[in-house]
């Protein structure tokens, strides 16, 4: 036993006790005649005493030459402190020390071992066991657990069963790229590590699982984007005998428990909404609705005046930035510079001041009068004192860029509180998007996303138009979950590939297992995936993922701790049957 | 909504209810004038009732029409059953069908969807979605949810916290052969899967999380041997600041806990034992202690006899097989025949018959006399109607040997009882075992095992002969979990590394950054795995371990299922940088 108690545990009522404590050495203070060490542990910090007068010489001397982050054990008197520290759980005493070891001493280290550090991103990943010992990571992993456990807790409770799906899978091209691990059994053959384990959660439906659920790592090997991870984690989550609204229901439910248990917060029932409501009020599918700013279509006000720009804009449209009517000439040309950034591209921007004396000034007076300008203050549901912002072109790019200025407006005014928490559905997401690139269609959700049988008769003719039964959870701005009702039919399925342009051989191939298995009583199906890392990241009240990783990689999908990946042996890739093919 | 309840749930009060169900077809009577379906899902089986009297015609010649496995929904009213079945939960009930809705059909599944089904192993496999819809795997699933809520559930209430360690980590040519993942953005490096997350671990120790766990899957790249899986999934633990002692009765407490919840087993205080005594009295580190038949060491008494074979023998060893002194002639020499196959390798077998009146009858009565075999039967604790095999060579060998001989004994005498479980804890591992083909030392555990201070004076002239801080758990002759103590001082960790046989170039590349870590104030620390996978199987009352997996592969490392692993495209290879190479 190296510790009678923990760091954090120790208070008035255990003056005079005798115990034991190990820990790093957070700090020291020699005054000559006395030393004080802060001990701290996972648990927190204990406040210890060596003292000339009462310290045995040898122990005292010890304590002198204690550095930070030195390993120690020691044994000692609990007893009052002189002065308190009520901030602190062990802030009403100090231990008098009659024994001390040094369990390992510590080199010092790269960064101060503080809430609020001295160093950078690069060196605290390179030493993240380091990292991990301040409060700030140390408390984001043990808040992942806690998420993690109430999500097992609540979903085990509602008779899901957490089923392991394999990890070396089959490599398909559909999606995102896959991570392929070459077998050495089967020469020339590679296992693909699993993107999601979709396709396995459908087949517990199919066997009858009936309620499954998994927090489980998925893989992706794209390009990565700032926090964006190679590996990342799903709660994923599958259903039979469903319709949509059941799984709402039970994720809606899973949402609210964690709020409240992990926040104690209790939220409404979520507002659920239209893809295409979210489109043409926020010109975003993840609309952060703690604040208003709701999108002003002003084409039938704006448009056939003598204003050249709007006339020929497919979308004229507008926000009302609450109290900025006081933006001077410079903050407003700030701000028009940054609607034009190349990663916005703006062409330019129309504002409209709406006085408190209930006039508007803008800047195309020229071509509105006040009574045009209350029309699209009532539109943008502007108030006195409020700046009205309007973007023109066309349809798609204006919304995208007026929710990027949105979110940018909401930043700057405060309007972004980590600790109010807005979550709401979207709904009815078209099945498929056209890309460009390839020229055809693909799968907005994935390729396993039923249709809404309502629907069903665009498919051919208009398969753009034809709604998915697919649904994001949207919080703060952010999908944290999405899912669908999935097919069911073997035939519906192959309809769906082929509109996605797999060649009947290509389905068979990749998802015959699939198809094959819908052929033997495959029940209505559907589920959803929350994206762990965000979840709990949102929840912690933090815009970026990584603290809430143990051990995240940079954005070259590098770990620089044991600096991977690396070169291996060539008996391995021989092994393997593998050459290298550099380029 | 699909159903208002399922089908586990029905019972005498509900009677008069209208309920809507949905499921599977089980199986269906036609009467002619009556159908009795059964309808199943996960949660039970309730009986439909369609007759022609009471039945809507078109709803009864549908009835009629229904194939096993085709998922229906129906509804209905609960009436009394005529005949009850009290082995049912819902045996008092009937559904009396007023509406029928065919979700699915189903072609005719393989193999029969019932406890004893009449497919093979390999026919399962491919329709794995179809043998989980089977009691068998689908409750092996269940409780292996069970186990794992239990498990996290208990840790948890300890201040374990659940971390998630990388899945993309670096290759190490030490232990196994690592999966290894090439890595697109840094061409010509790859990532490993981990075979544990055991230096990750070691860091959170030393980054202060004071006691991790995580329920995680691990990877080796072996031949595969039946029952082994080149995925599978540990629990894994670590602790700072403690000695064995601490983590044995961690852990003990845990399976404790885990018989009491899930059995309803409680067990007392797990025997502890040291490797040396497990491998003199039952040639094995595993023993299987739910039966005796102790090893008895014969040499004393048999050796300086006539019989040369026992005379040249470094070991003479002998158990007594109880009861089993009626065997016959033939069933003896099948038994000898047993143990000189390839697979055990002895190269003969004596025996001695324990007479009901105390004299002893044996394959060598004209070398030994009675009071010789008297003392044999004290040494093997043998008693009247027992039968001594005795096995004699190089003492390792002859062990092995008969401790493989001990365990089919005890199967063929009905001693492996699956519902009664004997753990205990086997310690003081050796540090290193003596590698003939590559020469060398290979630690026994693994490198970071620290080795007991009192050994470390026998660290260079005797190193075989360094016990470690290592410990198994067995169960019923299976090891469910080992660990130990780690070395957390850098220079100890070097030296261990050079006794391996790394240079320190290679230990430096390989584990630099945790000998870098150890510098930084490493706390004392320890842990352990259980193999949740096996854990499972003998929770469950069952030596294999696939039928707890939701979807294994085979020996040959496929999932059969769907058909992994695969070729995949020439651009992603190009992509990656790789080439085949085939032989």
């Amino acid at each position: 036993m190296y510790r009678s108690h923990n760091c954090g545990q120790l208070n008035a009522t255990h003056i005079n006790k005798e115990v034991t404590l190990a820990g790093w050495v957070q700090k020291s203070r020699d005054k000559g005649f006395m030393v004080w060490v802060d001990l701290r542990d996972r648990y927190g910090i204990t406040q210890l005493i060596f003292d000339e007068q009462r310290t045995d010489k040898s122990v005292f001397e010890k304590a002198k030459s204690l550095g930070r982050e030195f390993v120690i054990q020691v044994k000692g008197t609990v007893i009052e402190r002189e002065s308190k520290n009520a901030n602190m759980a062990t802030g009403d005493i100090e231990i008098l020390v009659s024994e001390l070891i040094v369990l390992n001493s510590a080199m010092l280290p790269p960064f101060t071992i503080e809430d609020d550090t001295d160093g950078g991103e690069e060196t605290r990943m390179k030493y993240r066991y380091l990292d991990i010992r301040r409060n700030p990571v140390k408390n984001a992993l043990l808040f992942r657990h806690k998420v993690a456990m109430e999500v097992r807790k609540y979903l085990s409770d509602l008779d899901f069963c957490e089923v392991e799906t394999p990890y070396l899978i089959k490599s398909t091209p559909e999606g995102a790229r896959d991570f392929v691990v070459p077998s050495r059994m089967n020469q020339g053959q590679f296992y693909a590590l699993p993107q999601s384990p979709q396709t396995f959660k459908q087949l517990l439906m199919v066997g009858g699982m009936d309620k499954y659920f998994q927090i489980v790592k998925c893989f992706r090997d794209e390009d990565l984007r700032a926090d964006r991870q190679p590996e990342f984690t799903q709660i994923d989550c599958e259903m039979a005998f469903v319709e949509q609204e059941d799984i709402l229901n039970v994720f809606e439910g899973l949402t609210r428990h964690l709020l409240k248990e992990l926040k104690g917060i209790e939220v409404a029932e979520f507002p659920r909404m239209t893809y295409e409501h979210a489109m043409k009020t926020y010109g975003n599918d993840k609309p952060d609705i703690r604040f208003e700013m709701k999108f002003g279509e002003l084409n039938s006000t704006a448009q056939h005046k003598d204003f050249g720009v709007f006339n020929s804009a497919e979308l004229v449209v507008g926000i009302a930035a609450p109290g900025c009517a006081s933006y001077t000439r410079k903050e407003i040309d700030a701000l028009i510079d940054w609607v034009k950034r190349p990663q916005i591209g703006a062409s330019g921007m129309v504002y409209v001041k709406c006085e408190e004396d209930g006039t508007f000034k803008s800047s195309v007076d020229k071509f509105y009068d006040q009574s045009d300008l209350k029309k699209w203050a009532e539109a943008t549901n502007a108030k006195a004192g409020d700046m009205i912002f309007v973007l023109s072109g066309p349809a798609d790019k204006t919304r995208s860029q007026l929710s990027a200025l949105r979110m940018e407006l909401a930043t700057r005014l405060g309007l972004r509180n980590p600790e109010v928490f807005a979550p709401l559905w979207v709904v009815d997401f078209p099945l498929l998007e056209w890309d460009e690139e390839s020229g055809r269609y693909h799968a907005m959700h994935h390729p396993f996303t039923s249709p809404k049988p309502e629907d069903m008769k665009l498919i051919e003719t208009e398969p753009g138009k034809v709604r998915a039964n697919a649904y994001d959870m949207v919080l703060n701005g952010n999908e944290i979950g999405g899912g669908s009702i999935r097919i069911h039919d073997k035939e519906l399925q192959s309809r769906m590939f082929s509109l996605l342009g797999f060649s009947p051989e290509q389905a068979e191939e990749q998802f015959g297992f699939l198809m094959n298995a819908f052929q033997f009583g495959a029940p209505p199906h559907g589920g959803l995936a929350f994206g762990l890392d965000r979840l709990v990241a949102i929840l912690g009240g933090q815009e970026t993922i990584r603290d809430f990783i143990a051990f995240p990689k940079n954005n070259s999908g590098r770990d620089v701790m044991i600096d991977a990946p690396s070169l291996i042996d060539d008996a391995q890739l021989k092994e393997l049957c593998i050459r290298l093919d550099l380029k």
